[in-house]
């Protein structure tokens, strides 16, 4: 019997971790996300900086990428490795919610999964980033923009999937117009 | 005040029209499909079949399109421009249901819509036109991928979006995994 999990998908700045939290929360069920993950690659050696930079971001520069594999996987593939054997040891302890990490596709075959997908526009989720994580030298668009292109990269390149392609997903949502909270609580009620 | 709708953009197949219907019950409003357009274009001068083989599918053939429209809009083009007048007058007489027709685009400044998209994928939508709309000379797959093609050609020309884009909808639902009645249940819901 396949443990039931929900996968979280998220543009930067939608809101798609509190998302995950909420509708775990609700459901008493444990939620991965990038503060776990990183703790748990942290564990096996990698600094957190690298996995908070590399962990779900494609680097930039596809000569470096090429050049890089010409002797083997890069150090960016060997943490895909590792994120992907955690993503299946921890779905395989019990029921609980994956936000990013690419959980969707690494668990296509060993978990019941509910994929969803969280978006906002652009002005909403600028707003949002703002409010939460302060500002910074790069503007908020061009900083969402730039964190959206490199984790559609990274997800592309190790699924061979499109990113935020509705098709991918059994429940996708606009959280600008829905809010949070009512997000939250359609997953906790779908699942 | 604007006017509440909710509008189903839908691949063929996905039993879009009966979670219109359903929707539509469970809040007590009217569903504006297919079958109420057609007629409503019959009554305008327009034939039943060219409405339900050209309302919404782009007219095959891009060299007819062209050289129709070298002397003005084409039928096609006269068919949008009553169905859009249309779909816009029922929506200014209350909350109601759109199926198809890019009410979503044809209503964003004039309704306060919840624009959604249903989808299912290739095998079950195979399965569920057979059992619904019979055999036909045509395989099921090639009828599917050729009416989605044509949707999604209409949907662009139209209204210059990409139809089944994630982030044009606010909710997009998988009905093949969700379940037809489920997915009524969410929209009714979120409404």
């Amino acid at each position: 019997m396949k443990n039931r999990v929900i996968t979280i998908s998220r543009e930067f700045g939608s809101g798609g971790r509190t998302i995950g939290k909420l509708t775990a929360e609700a459901l008493g069920i444990p939620c991965y996300d990038q503060e776990t993950i990183t703790q748990l690659m942290a564990e096996n050696g990698f600094s957190e900086e690298y996995v908070q930079e590399y962990g779900e971001y494609y680097t930039q520069g596809w000569i470096n990428s090429f050049l890089g594999r010409t002797n083997g996987p890069t150090k960016q593939d060997q943490l895909w490795m590792f994120q992907r054997k955690t993503v299946i040891e921890l779905a395989e302890k019990g029921p609980c919610v994956f936000v990013g990490r690419c959980a969707d596709y690494i668990l296509r075959d060993t978990a019941d999964c509910l994929t969803t997908f969280i978006h906002a526009d652009m002005d909403k989720r600028a707003e949002r980033i703002v409010r939460v994580y302060g500002e910074q030298d790069i503007l908020p668009k061009e900083r969402l923009s730039m964190k959206d292109k490199r984790r559609a990269a990274y997800y592309q390149y190790y699924t061979d999937m499109r990113w935020g392609d509705v098709r991918n997903y059994h429940v996708a949502m606009d959280s600008g117009v829905l809010g949070i909270e009512r997000c939250a609580e359609m997953l906790a009620k779908l699942f």
